[in-house]
């Protein structure tokens, strides 16, 4: 198979024929046609190297031998549907099973995140018969129209908020209501929740489910403080609902301490209902939901067959089986362990050079940098998170609600060498964009005391660049 | 890697502990354990063969190794998302457009026929600024929440119907409202579409989609009568509503003569808006929604990012140009015009020896037989439907409200033997059945002389296989 059948502007002139232009491009004003990758690396047709600081789903890396193998293997033998008995399936349960806490012994097999996020509410509203969800603040939790429903981040721009979603603070320590110098957050964030659920009742109506990301990720990688779930979890069980984590993002070791994210909320706490998927199949389609026999039964109550056409079919269920065997055998989450912590060092000691670097936060290989304008003030640097985004062939990308957050969260085989590398790689362009306000507040002076087209063409690109870093 | 790592047993243990039991298996009281398919066979852990005449999904026959080499060659060189270029996509798309009329030019790729579905919806729903939703009677559309609610087959069993919600007569010419007597059935069922309209109208409200299979599958094997689909688009329009054509099931040249299952409606009838699915990756998760430009507008004009984790991935694309090259080279679509034709006539030469046949329906390789306890009252045979479903190794299933339809949808590779070994087969059983009624007959007589402790045990035997063939 030629690898670069179209030239670049051919593909790109047919993408935008062909496909829906609301799925966008990265880079859209310069788009990247990548056309092979291995680990965490990407190569354009011109067989120019990208570091990848951003595919959480190709957990193990890019294009892992083991994984085309054990998918070529079973692709070969079997792929039908679960109607049928097959090993592949409760194998994997099994194992999927030994990693979560022993009450999370029940597994529906899906597609996507979004499919488990569908499934887990439909899971939570049956078993509660009740409607109304509690959500984060700028929370996404996928692009099925229920959850657009439950996504603040995506109701806001779309259909507003319905009444039975009630939206709690991100507990977010850098930004939100309840800062770092706050003597317990937790406690406090939690009973923002537990506020909101009073109110709940006021009106009559009663919660369903508390749906949450481990870590928010969209939200701009936020680390929940200590003691926060459990609260919750402890609020939402007495009100009659169930606590969902949403670990679509978090899971499968990425954090290196734990294998699922909210592990790092302590041992005294456990979800209801947890739901992957990203990274699950490195690339596959594949995701999962995994609940109580409780809440398992009460779906079951009804009679009414579940059945999803490909999930949990022998090739999804050989690859999950696959990923989690590179995990163990790499030893993926004490890379993650010590790779992380080395860039989060490195990214620490940055901040002392860079005044735009506000707060370097994460855990693992989920970290993410807060970029300010003024480290008082917090003021989001967006522009600078944006043009940092897509230099020197280094993919980070941002998140957050004012887009301000670089975040990291590369395939799991990230090196040292890649942390390095990254982290100079920031380091010379806020260098750089350090440089260019100086020079640029010099030239503005000028530029104000001679008209525009006395301007040579070398200080309009520098006054560009002007604009790009330094007028936030 | 060993196919048959745990017993059977050990298999449907873990099975029951690990996976809801909301995932139903085929043959609940003696589930069958596939270890291994080729084309239109699939292989039990003790290598017995059945034939498989249900898995439309496996639509160029099961574990196809050209469908195995494009998977394995792209997942060896990149799986990326479509937020980069790719040819891939872009190629797939192009072949897809060519099977369709002009209009419907633009393609959003996802995971599953439901994901498909449920943004069809959020199309049909933006484009028109409406919510109101027309959907046939005892239609299916998939297991997310908002197409539960859109799918009388689930809602009646579940939460009940929205006030969005309008059912309309499913077109049956066999069981429905206006029969094969009927001068103009089309007409007349989209007559009932333009009464609902009407109705929804006289309620302040307003029509956003019809929504319907183009041969609606779980309501029976459906074949809608001529001219429906190009009077209901027309009526639907000048309400302002789009027409959803669900090809889950019936797309890729399943009918032999047609591409897509709404072609069978006249050039004159082009839907607004079609979902594919099933067949689309031989078993890979692959879905798309294929529309037009002005909704595709519609859809951008809020500036809101679709975003699909895995949809339109470059494995995915692979698989499914080289599903739709598979086709091509074999002649699928030319085999479903001659085998399916020559099913239907064997089945139509069977319903003239065997009463309970009451009628055979389809084209290519979607095929339906009504089973009846009496012809003229057209009492649906739910339990000899039941009982031919899983015998002597042929895999067939049923479908319809009463689940009376023995249904045909297999491998597009079938053969003209496999046709013969099927009707054979389903032959022999109906004639033991009329036999055993006989039988059962003089024995119910005798049962009637004696008291119950007397009988012997293989007289119980034969009266429990009455029960399952002549006690409807």
């Amino acid at each position: 198979m030629a690898l670069d059948r179209l030239k670049k502007e051919e593909t790109l002139a047919m993408r935008m024929r062909l496909i829906g232009q609301s799925c966008k491009l990265f880079y859209s004003d310069d788009p990247v046609k990548i056309l092979r990758a291995r680990g965490q690396y990407l190569f354009d047709e011109n067989g120019e190297r990208y570091l990848d600081c951003i595919s959480n789903v190709h957990h193990v890396g890019h294009c892992h031998p083991s994984i085309t193998k054990a998918a070529a293997a079973q692709m070969d033998l079997l792929n039908t549907n679960t109607r049928f008995l097959h090993d592949n399936i409760v194998l994997y349960a099994d194992r999927l099973a030994a990693t979560l806490p022993e009450k999370l012994c029940v597994f529906y097999f899906v597609n996507s995140g979004s499919e488990a996020n569908d499934l887990a509410l439909r899971l939570a509203q049956q078993y509660t018969q009740q409607e109304d969800v509690i959500v984060l603040d700028h929370a996404y939790h996928g692009h099925l129209m229920s959850l657009i429903d439950i996504s603040p981040y995506k109701f806001r721009k779309l259909a507003g908020q319905k009444e039975w979603v009630h939206v709690a603070p991100l507990p977010d320590t850098y930004r939100g209501i309840y800062r770092e110098n706050h003597p317990n957050p937790g406690q406090a964030y939690a009973d923002t929740v537990k506020d909101l659920i009073e109110e709940v009742h006021r009106k009559g109506r009663k919660i369903s489910a508390f749906f949450a990301e481990s870590l928010p990720s969209v939200g701009g990688q936020i680390i929940l403080p200590r003691g926060y779930s459990a609260k919750v979890a402890e609020y939402v069980r007495s009100a009659g609902g169930v606590f969902v984590a949403d670990e679509v993002q978090t899971g499968f070791g990425r954090l290196g301490s734990h294998f699922w994210g909210f592990q790092q909320q302590g041992e005294n706490f456990c979800p209801d209902i947890v739901t992957m998927g990203k990274p699950m199949g490195n690339g596959h389609p594949l995701a999962c939901v995994a609940t109580t026999v409780e809440i398992a039964e009460a779906f079951t109550a009804n009679r009414v067959e579940y059945f999803n056409t490909f999930g949990g079919n022998p090739v999804s269920c050989a690859i999950g089986l696959a990923v989690l065997d590179v995990i163990e055998t790499e030893d993926l989450r004490g890379n993650a362990t010590r790779v992380g912590a080395h860039l989060k060092d490195l990214l620490t000691k940055l901040q002392t050079q860079h005044q735009i670097i506000g707060e370097v936060r994460g855990a693992g290989l989920f970290l993410g940098i807060e970029l300010v304008t003024d480290r008082e003030k917090r003021t989001p640097a967006t522009k600078t998170a944006a043009f940092l985004r897509h230099e020197d062939r280094i993919c980070v990308s941002t998140d957050g609600p004012w887009e301000s957050v670089l975040k990291f969260k590369p395939p799991m085989c990230f090196s040292m060498e890649d942390a390095e590398l990254v982290v100079q790689c920031i380091d010379r362009i806020l260098t750089v964009a350090t440089t260019a306000f100086y020079v640029g507040m010099h030239l503005l002076d000028i530029y104000c005391m001679r008209s525009l087209n006395t301007i040579k063409d070398s200080h309009k690109d520098l006054i560009s660049h002007i604009h790009n870093f330094s007028v936030e």
